[in-house]
């Protein structure tokens, strides 16, 4: 029998994107996986054509409302909803369905830290699940056969795989100046006026400064997890035209010693048996039109002696690595499927 | 024994194209088809890391010389060279190698007319092999077995699968005003002071108009094969800022009695059997982000009683449907496999 | 005394494209004229720096409420509101400040048929003010010293130009079809999720086609001034992923006999004296990018022998000469000032 | 007599800026300033219509040879040559033309250490000329009657204007992190495929990182003249599809004490009577939208407690304020002109 897949928040970006893999994903192709309701909130009640016309395969599905009766009887409920509405129905799913893998793509249930995530989102916390980075020691392992999962932030996932092998690896004082460069899907498809093509096109911006941006605790509090060091973390996220990506920089002191062949070394002993992390040839930079549309995750190190800090930079997709490709290679895991299956296309260059 | 697949001119966009589409091919996922010889001019010697850091599963792979011996010995060869370099390799490919499929993304061997070839391209003509629009009446039976095939132009398979129902079924008089609104990647990847981001981004321009391009007799040979009327096209490429897609937009005047109902159903009967081509629901028109990176064409027809015109639109990716992905639709044919094979991903959107 | 300017609508994309200019005015910079009232509907209360903050010489103005009362006691009141809002506003300034010299930047007073108004705009029709092309024979003397001015649409301003030296000149039999290639500014600062930047960059689609677009009869209107044959036009506007600038190609039939020499000729004559409309060498097409932040018009002429068309085509920035900057010239004009007055400064390119 | 002025390197951007500027200035407008040889090296003998067509009021202009003899007898000849071009004329200009005033827009007389020069540039260092910067203290009266200026490159601008305050005012340990991203007319006009825009578009990457970018050691070089603490820079350029702006984002460790007041305070005094530094309100971040095409650099600082660092930033157009605009600045205070004089106009936005 078929694995039943429900996808919540369908007609986001994230949604989008969740089903644009699925309808490649080998299960899905070969009938093991079937994709059950869609639903949305002012959108329900319309088809898919009208609103995800690239969604051609799924052109006549309607949608539904978002509610735990919809959401119901699936095996696998992947949730893209606005941050704050996962909590409420991740709880109610959770209760009514125990067996059900929910894969939450939202912040919600990201963080440890009750404390961190009323003072980033303002409202009550609704919980820890399963931290879905597989690169993350540990991670994997828990997310085979987890049936609660938290997709991590986009930004998180940027700067976690860029610093993660340094911060391990002890190559520098974790006092990290991370500066994440964005495409604007990132930002959801809620219309904007700051958002808008005349805006976005021929502009840059940072945003969400000196600490302000929600993604900051969850950069902290996965790169704490190897490392006894206190880790800080200045965050400063740019928004640039393009539509999708994001690029990562993140530089921090160098511990004394630290060469530019211990640096490559570490990194590529890290990241050796990791299916999405490329490590780049040295000299080489990481190019979000490398890694757009697919999951992959390009990564560089780069020691810079004169100012004494190395220099990580990490480029991927905040739709697919970032998100969507995410939460499918965490149902993978999740339901003992191939990590890799569905995920291995490569980017969409130039 | 599996499949032994070149590519000439592996570097540049289109021969970088059709690896990615192999890549994800069921033939080469299962070992029924593999990559061999990869070349190319100038950066013959260069790994595919260096040039195409996207093909990451062909990494280590280096570029070899684009020679008829290097090419020797493949089940199917891709040319994309470009224009004017197909088709003496082309030819002598030929000659060694019988039974070879040939697959030609360059404009050498597009054309019947021989006077037409040299007229718009300035040398001796090639020759003509099989046209590969599986979508025009009667190429998808010559293309199945076909061992010579001549992929189509971008700009020719935007403007004949917008129009060829309506010239077919008689909605017009052909007398067509095209005008193609396209990406900049169709220009290739050759260095350029009139293609560089500065002079492209927030710019627009109309280019070898009034007849200029090279692609107009290709339109008017296309549209010319399903009726008996005079074909005259007007024909006006506009270079706008984005890296793929090609939104054509066509107008002719209406045959008296032609309803906005008549039009529907005229296109909706023509492509009814069609994998790739999707009619879009009344009062949407075709936009380039709903098939980009993928090999479907988006179309539409619409009524324009007040000027007496018909308005014929479609949208696709120059790169997929407009030339890499025709090709992988062209060698499927060729040896017989699923048409659609390595063909389905939907589009990358947003 | 100095002239005391007024702009109603300030905070959107006309608005500001006005102020924008006034700022570099001859007149504003020796003291002639001054800025008075700066009005908006929702942003009223905020101050400039917060809403437009390249405006900076105004940074500390505050947005008022646009109502009669504050728009009363100017010498100019530019209207930069959205369609069917100027009408009301337009007259009641018109009958309480006979003498002010009202410059609508909407559709409401441009139409001369009242039919055509309600057809395409659905509510009553407003009236006909002065339309405000100068570049349409006898326009200029009719804008000089007029107090009741329309300016026409970014399109209609773009299709005039480029189609009307050959439609005055009798070198097309004027069955026009219009394609333009528009940047997204065109569609206002109103938050929308198909404008946003996501949708838009890697985007083309053709929109509001088959006649829809309001700006088609205003197109009819110009170029049936010039010419006792039927005009009809078939309109086609694409929306490009870039903020300002229109391209605008032009189809007819060609009447016989029309070589290239006398095409270009005819269009030479036409414009010899037009300050802000450059003809451009044969060859060379207009480039959105070197007409973009600057009042000019890019235009040029070329014969098709094969098709039998004329291919007629400009380039123009919609929020300058096809709003903004055609709002300035037009007050020049009233005023009896230098009609060049503050808009000579070039494109700013790349 | 009128000033007359030379720009050789006229066809590049740099070139192209400048003229835009002196088009628009007072001094040309009333015939004080007039345009004469404009110079190039391969694309001599063209018109400027074929090369800048939206420099339209010079279109009859013919590129000259960029010889010294061409370029003798001018009041002010603009050097907008590449690196390493500017040393050698630059020096023959000077020793044949004692009085005239040359301004270097190239990097060639712009370090003071001869041993970085060579490091960076690899060639003999021809000089160190008054640096021009009119922001960094005494730099303004020193361009006041100086015959050769070096201007600033556009990174060590953006970052020098953001931090100066900063570190002048002891706000922060000037150990310095500073990514820079920027739009791609600051890699010049020559033909490049990585600056195709197929490659640029939909594309992020750092380039030129880890201290290899030759900006770095004139940032290093602007900052040490107002500290006596050692200055370390860690620079990281990240080329973004836009092509004009430069947004550039600074941190640094906070000295003990610092508040946001203080910070606020320190940054409002340092720029109060600086008329093309705009620190913007509280809680507004620099957008390069806002200062494209314009002179103006907009600046904003904020304090992240939580990481224990300042965040300094700047946007400015690498065009204007970057090269062109900078350079008629130097030459305006070079005259004693007004500082201001043909600078003023604000930014095309959006």
């Amino acid at each position: 029998m078929a694995y039943k897949v429900a996808v919540a928040g369908a007609t986001g970006y994230a949604g989008g994107e969740i089903l644009r893999l699925l309808l490649s994903h080998p299960a899905y192709v070969s009938g093991e996986l079937e994709i059950g309701a869609l639903t949305a909130g002012s959108s329900a009640g319309q088809a898919v054509a009208e609103l995800m016309p690239h969604l051609s395969p799924l052109a006549d599905r309607i949608i539904e409302d978002t509610t735990p009766e919809v959401l119901a009887g699936h095996d696998v409920v992947f949730l893209a909803l606005p941050h704050g509405h996962s909590g409420p129905i991740g709880q109610a799913l959770s209760s009514a369905n125990p067996d059900t893998v929910v894969i939450d793509c939202a912040a919600d249930f990201r963080l440890q830290d009750a404390g961190e995530w009323e003072h980033y989102y303002g409202s009550e916390h609704a919980g820890t699940w399963t931290y879905g980075i597989p690169e993350l020691p540990g991670h994997r392992e828990e997310l085979q056969g987890s049936t609660r999962v938290a997709v991590p932030g986009c930004f998180p996932t940027g700067a976690t795989l860029a610093a993660l092998p340094a911060v391990a690896g002890g190559l520098i004082t974790p006092d990290l100046a991370v500066v994440s460069v964005t495409g604007v899907s990132g930002a959801g498809k809620k219309a904007s006026v700051g958002l808008l093509g005349s805006e976005v096109m021929g502009n840059l911006k940072a945003y969400n400064t000196a600490g302000k941006h929600r993604h900051t605790p969850e950069i902290i509090q996965n790169l704490a997890e190897v490392t006894d060091a206190e880790v800080t973390v200045s965050f400063t996220p740019v928004l640039a035209p393009l539509p999708r990506g994001i690029l990562t920089t993140v530089t921090a002191p160098l511990v004394e010693g630290v060469t530019q062949q211990i640096a490559t070394e570490t990194y590529r002993a890290f990241y050796a048996d990791e299916p999405f992390i490329h490590l780049l040839p040295e000299g080489q930079q990481p190019q979000t039109q490398n890694v757009v549309g697919s999951n992959y995750c390009h990564v560089q190190v780069e020691v810079d002696e004169r100012s004494g800090r190395l220099l990580m930079t990490s480029a991927l997709d905040n739709l697919t690595k970032g998100t969507g490709g995410a939460a499918v290679q965490c149902m993978n895991l999740a339901l003992g499927l191939e990590e890799t299956a569905g995920l291995l296309a490569v980017a969409v260059a130039p």
